[in-house]
């Protein structure tokens, strides 16, 4: 398989992690989303939308979100399960995967940022309160989602698509300035998560395409 | 099964069409969101993030989150399915559901318009570029999409997940005067659904918290 993606793409992280809970090998093909790689002919033709992450897969197919990649790789590749065996528990693990998906991350894109910049007119301080409400307030739902669910992981013991979800959409709203000091449980597992090898394979920081800058 | 929705809510919208699509019946419990009735204590309890739709199951679960909530009732009521077997038909399925709810829906979301206006002093002439740009761009990668998959339906001649979150997001974005004049294959897809029964038994001006307004 084939990952096309850029080190401190959340999606790609996501992906990158699952990947690795799975102990899969790819190959990738970094996409440099600052030099706009993403909007080449070639890449366009994999993914017309010109986003990462990609997947080529073996039989050449390309496939492209990263949760519909995550589902993909939990069928193809069952074991070890990144959604757990009780249905209420999957859907939890699900739910969570997608408030961040869908109601976090898509605020904090770079290009959604930059648009608010440029054509918005956002100052630094309109730019700190629409991350803070729509990535932290997404986030903050999550810490109560997982109050009920949570044990080591977002769901239980064991790491699911949530946790994949979780460890990327912390690392951003970080870097983004995003308060997240108050999310005492996410804090937890994403600690432990850095400790946890798979997670720590798909580190942005360790990517080749890892560089400087933002 | 009870549904918690608002009959203008493009997720509530892509639940009721699987719910129907299935053929399971359910309770429909409306939350008034022009009302703050997603912010209450009792509907919070249900769903932290005060976001609708919520599926209480019948043995008293309340899940969340549409994508997981659909996903859900492939798994727990498998026929008819709404997913492909094929596993590249599933993940372009689910890849064109998650463009259409990470990358369109969230920013045409009333509470995001709400705060752009509001707190972030958009013009009309902003929210047009806005929702041209975001969600309209993320329709036109869904256009490209199933260009290649595309039959009667967004994936071959059957519905799935994708078509439902294709039609809510006609819906929305025709309410919001996003221009869907070009999308020629989603508009041909949009107006078959229109009649087939279960997408119309789905449809907002026909569920009992339907009104005027917005």
């Amino acid at each position: 398989m084939k990952l096309y993606g850029y080190w401190r793409s959340s999606a790609t992280y996501r992906v990158r992690i699952a990947l690795a809970l799975k102990g899969l090998d790819y190959d990738y093909a970094p996409v440099n989303l600052l030099e706009g790689e993403q909007t080449s002919k070639a890449y366009l033709a994999r993914n017309p939308h010109g986003l990462v992450p990609a997947l080529e897969t073996d039989d050449g197919a390309v496939l492209t979100q990263s949760l519909a990649i995550m589902e993909y790789l939990e069928e193809a590749f069952p074991a070890p399960p990144i959604l757990p065996d009780d249905p209420v528990a999957c859907a939890n693990a699900r739910a969570v995967a997608a408030t961040l998906a869908c109601e976090a991350q898509p605020f904090m894109n770079r290009r959604v940022q930059l648009f608010l910049k440029t054509d918005g007119g956002f100052d630094d301080e309109a730019m700190k309160a629409w991350l803070n409400r729509f990535p932290g307030g997404a986030m903050a739902a999550v810490e109560k989602m997982i109050a009920k669910t949570a044990g080591d992981y977002c769901i239980g013991d064991t790491p699911t698509m949530a946790d994949c979800c979780l460890v990327p959409q912390m690392y951003g709203a970080m870097r983004f300035g995003i308060d997240v000091s108050g999310l005492k449980r996410m804090n937890e597992i994403y600690e432990r998560c850095q400790t946890h090898p798979a997670f720590a394979k798909a580190r942005p920081e360790i990517q080749p395409d890892a560089a400087g800058g933002s």
